[in-house]
């Protein structure tokens, strides 16, 4: 037999990563990629600084995790005009 | 017969992530979780925000990418006083 309790929603652990998009000009990049080259780094190229995002987050299963971290990426974590995001979500084990 | 072109070495697509250690508080994440919070996403904990770098190498070898990328994280990406960091890297095809 198997006891679900109610009220306890699974946790998922998300890791998001927010780019700029590909058309979009990075200037902090450009600027690391300068001071790497002033420092002998000469074969770097097409540096790009992103965000990387940690959370945990409580969903009814991984599909309401997913559609949730749509929403807030969407609504707070990025910026549809000029980023992209991905996500992977895990679900954590509960203690 | 296989030809080798010297003088081109081969190229390497980095991703680096660049995160706070864990003992080290996030003032900015902590602000993006409150702003979630207000949002209605209340089953969000745990924020934390780092960076995502990407970037082009040139190396002679998959070892020498890597030795390469942990100098250049330590001395300019990352502030090893507060920060992590892991890469992955993969080799570019040539055109």
């Amino acid at each position: 037999m198997m006891l679900f309790l109610s009220g306890t929603m699974p946790t998922f652990a998300a890791q998001i990563y927010v780019t700029l998009r590909p058309s979009v000009l990075d200037p902090a990049g450009t600027a690391v990629e300068s001071g790497l080259k002033q420092l002998g780094y000469n074969g770097v190229t097409g540096v790009r600084i992103g965000k990387y995002i940690q959370l945990h987050l409580a969903a009814d299963d991984a599909a309401a995790a997913r559609q949730q971290l749509d929403r807030l990426c969407d609504q707070l974590l990025a910026n549809p005009t000029i980023e992209n995001y991905r996500f992977e979500i895990a679900e954590v084990a509960p203690q």
